[in-house]
This record gives C-alpha cells, sequence and structure tokens, in this order.
C-alpha cells in the first residue's frame, strides 16, 4: 500500500484512461437499460425483478472494482472501496436506480456508474486516499410504484415508518412485501439509518434534465440548491352559457379569467429572477365549441431556491387570481395541494465542486435544480454536493435522454479532482 | 261570416282570454314535453316515435281550433285556418317540434304552441282575416339525429337532395328510411317546397336563449337579423418540458401562448360592438401538473350579424395568434372549420313586430340572434320576422329552461297586433 502522497498529481488518470473509463460508464448504462419490466421500454421499479437484475450485475462490477456490497434493508445496494489509511471517514457517492416508466438510460444510473468508476479507477491506480469510497444505488427515487418517492434515500435518514411500509401499490402488494420479495428484511428498515458522522460528504452526478448547461454551452454545473416547490389546483367558476347568444358584457366565462390568471402565472414567473410557474393542466366544462366556459380547473407548479421568493410569488398569484375574479364576477378557488421547502447544497462541498471544475479548465456554472433529487433528502443528514451533467436537449423522462462522453469524461475528470481536494483537506487537519 | 271589420279593437281579444290562451300555451308545452325518447329527460328528434306522439296530440289540437292538418314529404306537421276572404293569401307562423337531448319544453314547441294559439284565438272570435293562417311545426331544427340541422325548413326552401336523403344516423338509418317509417314517402320530398307566393310572411316566436331581455327588463325582443358564423379549430405546437427544469426564458409554452390569444379573443369581441366571440374549448398536452404544455388544441366560434365586421375580427385573430407565435417561437395554424354569412330579417316584417309591441305598450327591444334558426333559412324565400320571449337566465337548451305567463301572454297579445296591422295593410292594397 502507498502512503498518501503529496504531489496529487501525480496520481491524476491520464486522459485515455478518463475516456476508457467513461467509455465504460456509458457501456454499463446501456446494459443497465436492459433490465427492464417492458420489453421494449426502460421501466424499472422499486424493488421489481429488474432492479434484482441490475443489482447483479453492479454486485459484479463493484467486485471487479475491488469494492464489497451490501444491500439494506430498504432494497439500497452499496459497494465499499476500503483504504487502509480511512481513520473511518467515508466519501459517498451516487443516485437511484428506479426509473420512470418509459425512462431514458442516465437519469439516476449515470450518477451510481461514475461513483463506480471513480472507485474503480483509484483502486486500479492504487491510489491511497485518506478516506473509503462507497457507492450507493438508492432503491427508489421516482415514487412510481408506491407515489412517494425517495423511499431509498429517506431510509437512510430515518423517514421511513409503518404507514410507508404499509402502503400498497396498484396491485395491492405493500411497501413490507415487496421488500421482502426483494429479500429484504422490512422490519429491519430502521437499521438503514446512517448515522450523522458515519459519511463526511455525499455526492450525487446527476444529468441536469434541463436545457441550461447546453445552452450556456457547458458539460457541467454545480447544484446552490434544489427548488422548493408549490402545486396548487386552480378552480375558476362562472356561467356556462350558449356562445352565440350571450352578449360579451353579461359573460362569466372561466376560460378566458382562467386565461388572463395563466399570463399572470408567466408574467410573474419571467420577473421573478430564478422563479419557474407553471400552468401544466388545463380543462374547461361544458367544453363544447359553441358553449361559453362555465368552470375551468387548472393546475400550477412554482418552484424556486428561496422560499421566501416562491411563497410572495404563490401570495402575489392568488392576489390577482383574486382581484380578476371580482371584476369578472367568477369564483377562484386555490388549493396548495403539495409544498416543499428548498434545500441548500452544502458550502464547503458545493465550492469544492467548483474548484475541482476550475481545475479540470472548464467554465463553473452554478444553477439550481427544479427538479427533486435524493441530494435533498442526503442533505438533511450530511453536507451533500451535486454536479449536473448537460443533457442533449434538457430532456429527461424519456427513451431520447443523451448525454456524450466527452461530458461523461469531464465529469469523471472533476470527480477525481473532488476527490483529490477533500484527500489534501484530510491530510492537512 | 263576418265581413273584415273597420274597427280592429271591437276584435282585439280580452285580457282574461289572453291570460287563458297562455295557460294553454304552457299547458301543452308540458304535454309535449312528455313526449320524449328517454325517460325523465326531453329527447325528441326528427321522425322519432315521439316525434309521431306529438304530431298526434299537434292534429288534435289543430282540429279542435278548426284547421285542417297535413304533414308533408319532409315530416312538417301543418294547421291551417282558412278564411272566406283569404285571396289566397297565408300567414305563416311556427317553429320546430324537435329537441337537443335532454331539453328544456320551450326551445321550438312554444313557438308552434303560440301559432296555435293565435289561431284558435281568431277562430273564437270569428275575425274574418283577408288572408289564411298556417300553423308550421318544423320535423327537425337541431341537427341532433343527421348532424346536419334545419332539415324541415330546408325542404320548404327547396334545399334537400338525394345526399341528405342518404345520410344516415348513429344506427345506420337513413333520412329517407327515417321518413318511411314515419309515413313519409321521401321520393316527394321535392313537393314540400313551397312556392315564393304562396305565403306573404313567415313568423317565427321563440325563446331567446340568451339573457339581453332578461336584462333589459322586457319581455319581448325583435330579431334584427340572425348572426353570421365561423367557427375555427386553433393549434398551437410548442416544446413541452420539465415544469422543474426549464427556465422561463426557454420556454415555448403552448398553454401561455394559447391563454395570451384567448385574452386578444376575448377583447377583439368587446371592442367590437356587436361581435360575440367564444373559445369554449382547450385540450393541452402533455397535460400533467409537472410538464410544460407542448401542444393546445382550442375552438373559436365567433358570430356578427354583419358579415364584414365577423370576417375582420377573424382576421385580425389571426394576425394576432400569428404574431404572437412568432414572439414566442410556437407555431400557429387556425383552420377555419364551418362558416355561414348572416341572414337580415324582413324590414317590413320587422317594423310591423316593433309596432306590434309599441301598440302593446311594451319598449320595443331590437337585437340580434346569435344562434341559428329556421327563421334564417325561410328568409330566403319569405318576407321573415323573429319575435323573442324572454327566458329565465338565458338559459336554454337545459331542463330549467324556463318563461312566465305574463310574457307568454305579452306574446299572444303582439302577435294579435301582428295580425291586425297585416290586415289592415291587406284591406288598403
Amino acid at each position: 500500500m502507498i502512503n498518501p502522497p503529496q504531489e496529487p498529481a501525480y496520481f491524476r488518470p491520464s486522459p485515455p484512461l478518463l475516456a476508457e473509463l467513461a467509455e465504460q460508464v456509458l457501456a454499463r448504462c446501456d446494459a443497465a437499460a436492459a433490465f427492464t419490466e417492458e420489453p421494449g421500454r426502460i421501466t424499472r421499479t422499486f424493488c421489481s425483478p429488474s432492479m434484482a437484475e441490475l443489482h447483479a450485475a453492479l454486485r459484479g462490477w463493484m467486485q471487479q472494482a475491488g469494492m464489497t456490497c451490501r444491500v439494506d434493508a430498504a432494497g439500497n445496494l452499496f459497494g465499499r472501496l476500503q483504504t487502509p489509511h480511512s481513520y473511518g471517514k467515508t466519501l459517498l457517492i451516487g443516485s437511484h436506480l428506479d426509473s420512470v416508466p418509459n425512462a431514458g438510460r442516465y437519469d439516476g444510473v449515470l450518477g451510481v456508474m461514475l461513483g463506480l468508476a471513480l472507485a474503480e479507477a483509484v483502486n486500479q491506480i492504487g491510489w491511497c486516499l485518506p478516506f473509503d469510497i462507497e457507492v450507493v444505488g438508492f432503491s427508489e427515487e421516482e415514487g412510481v410504484r408506491y407515489g412517494v418517492p425517495f423511499i431509498g434515500s429517506r431510509a437512510l435518514v430515518g423517514d421511513c415508518d409503518e404507514a410507508l411500509l404499509q402502503r400498497k401499490d396498484g396491485n395491492g402488494i405493500s411497501v413490507a412485501e415487496a421488500l421482502r420479495q426483494f429479500g429484504c428484511d422490512p422490519a429491519q428498515i430502521c437499521s438503514s439509518e446512517l448515522s450523522p458522522d458515519k459519511y463526511f460528504a455525499y455526492l450525487e452526478p446527476h444529468i441536469e434534465q434541463g436545457p441550461v448547461l447546453e445552452s450556456k454551452n457547458v458539460p457541467l454545473g454545480v447544484v446552490t440548491a434544489i427548488a422548493g416547490q408549490t402545486r396548487a389546483a386552480i378552480h375558476v367558476v362562472g356561467s356556462a352559457g350558449h356562445a352565440g347568444t350571450v352578449p360579451m358584457a353579461l359573460r362569466r366565462d372561466a376560460l378566458a379569467a382562467a386565461a388572463e390568471w395563466i399570463s399572470h402565472v408567466e408574467r410573474v414567473g419571467q420577473q421573478t429572477p430564478g422563479l419557474i410557474a407553471t400552468v401544466g393542466t388545463i380543462e374547461v366544462s361544458p367544453g363544447a365549441g359553441n358553449v361559453i366556459p362555465g368552470e375551468a380547473r387548472l393546475r400550477l407548479d412554482i418552484r424556486h431556491t428561496d422560499d421566501v421568493v416562491r411563497m410572495t410569488a404563490v401570495e402575489e398569484l392568488q392576489h390577482l387570481g383574486r382581484s380578476l375574479a371580482v371584476r369578472r364576477r367568477v369564483a377562484f378557488e386555490f388549493a396548495v395541494e403539495h409544498e416543499h421547502t428548498a434545500v441548500t447544497m452544502d458550502r464547503q462541498a458545493t465550492d469544492f465542486l467548483q474548484q475541482s471544475i476550475a481545475q479540470a479548465h472548464h467554465l463553473p456554472i452554478e444553477l439550481p435544480s427544479g427538479a427533486g433529487h435524493d441530494a435533498a433528502v442526503m442533505a438533511r443528514r450530511w453536507p451533500t454536493a451535486m454536479l449536473f451533467i448537460r443533457c442533449r436537449g434538457g430532456l429527461s423522462h424519456h427513451p431520447a435522454e443523451s448525454v456524450t462522453l466527452e461530458d461523461v469524461t469531464a465529469a469523471l475528470s472533476i470527480m477525481w479532482h473532488f476527490l483529490d481536494i477533500w484527500r489534501v483537506k484530510a491530510i492537512k487537519e
């Protein structure tokens, strides 16, 4: 075994090695895509047979990389690369292994494969770090099978209860039963909880799922925070009527009212830096070409990394809705259906990721994540950082999800620098 | 028989007689409501068994009123009150006997019952008019069974062809077959056509189907014209995306674009006197709360009594749609699906109706009809006037359709004055 070196450059993997590892990452994402519940489409849900097949393949690759494997009671797969000088410290890297129905091959899986490739490189080169590396493949993040997301990471922070275990899927199979069928003991799910001092940091590499990096022409970005979100159902009630006989002045058109409000949503989104606001659904009734809409039902989704900004915008939109409702003599009901607060990434871990990007001669781009991630759960307990990898067209949750070999190579290079910065820090302390 | 009198006041029906006739009109509308294809709902389509039952009842009432009855080859029921001094002139009064599914009891039927009541009063009092009165109950106006409206009145103006006769309903039964089952000879449908000089005018009393009379607090209104109409399908194509990851500036939100256009539709409607413009349906896809809408499909319905005004508005709305589409980087497709021109009511007949209202000491209100009526077809061949009767809440095509006894009494009184004005005119000529 080699002592922790003073000159890290010596241990930097060569560009050909990085490219070779990146190729392997992509090949393993391809291989993982074959483990699916639906022929011809990628669909891999919590504790499914296809998940068991993926675990078997990953265990093989992890063992090849010198790692020891375990599956916890929540179905999370861990591979640990131990070093003799770790002093009990561990860096956790990973993402989730489940997918949405008809998914792409990179959302989640890419982060696990990148963690594995990094550990494999460390092992191959024989880099003796002052901490262990553990790679985690979370069992559940998308919320597809049970309608609740983050089951895997929630188990690690002790956020699983009996109600979750008794929750049933579309076939009446409970979470507990699914875990048993997967070979896990649901009674032991509390044992999945990990103490805060077990890891000094969690890193999640993940495709961006948005178009920001592509629009800025950079391969990678550092996540500053995972946005808080408000989801609301809006119900506008006016008065239906014959489209040919009710003069404009006598109308109480629910769709015209809704349209005015949708324009407010868009304007508030555009005028508030960092805010994103979406009306994703609208249904009107009676819903005939020659009938004035009497009712409209809409769904609002609004997100920001600053909860105060988000809540102020929600307040403003409710106020605008109520105002136009009075003027238009319609009813405007606004019901919050879901709300969660923003989660800021760890300052130090995020700085280290920024420095890694700078060391790799890339532009250090910071951006928020509008989508939820395991990182938001993990950040409750451990210093957490997220690395976004550019995806073509900003597309995710779609078979056409795509990343380039160059971008994956860049991600690996940056993760290597990230390891090195923590190594230097550990040695100094 | 009494000679045409010089003093019409003598023949005015007393207020109690008018009220009694109006009560009978409402009772007959109630009785007609029982002739339906659907238990518990009023649905009476072209040549249905329930239409045959209504014909049987109407024939009885017409004969009681001294009228002779016939059904033409298009299934229209006629009752004629002949006078010895008619000089071959006839005034035609009527409306349609079919209904929409789950209809009210007055749309169409009320006009026929009013015509019948007027004829009955003339007969009872023994008023010897210088023209005959014929009451028509059209077989088809709503377009429910065959998807094309006005079959009854179109037959009278010679606008029925083989294509119409071969058109099939949802059960594969052709118009010709339906007529045969109803006891009519479809081969003789051309014989239903009536020569222009057979009638000197057509009067259609009808519920307003809108809220204008109610909002002005008057029982009756005179129709100036039946509006022309454009119906169009609009397709907006932007780009779907994750509601959490695509910044506002990078969006091509089809619903936000549609909302802006809907506001234009409303504004153009409000700012153009007499124009009514409605977006009655909207559907977005993918249609999920957390997905930016990539497509929106809308239906526009726009009407005006001046075709140039309507077409100018359609042009303007297309231009506004194309402009916002360029700015928003979305596609805006506008396809006209249906278009018909406005029909002006006969100036003299309409003036006579106005004078009748003034003589009955009501406020003479003129208004356009946004909905289509048999009067629009009849106006192609005969001087035509339409009398609107206030309906509660402007409601029609709905079980809650409602008129008051007072308003029906007022309508009868005005129709009596209308007869008298034509009588005086005929005597002077």
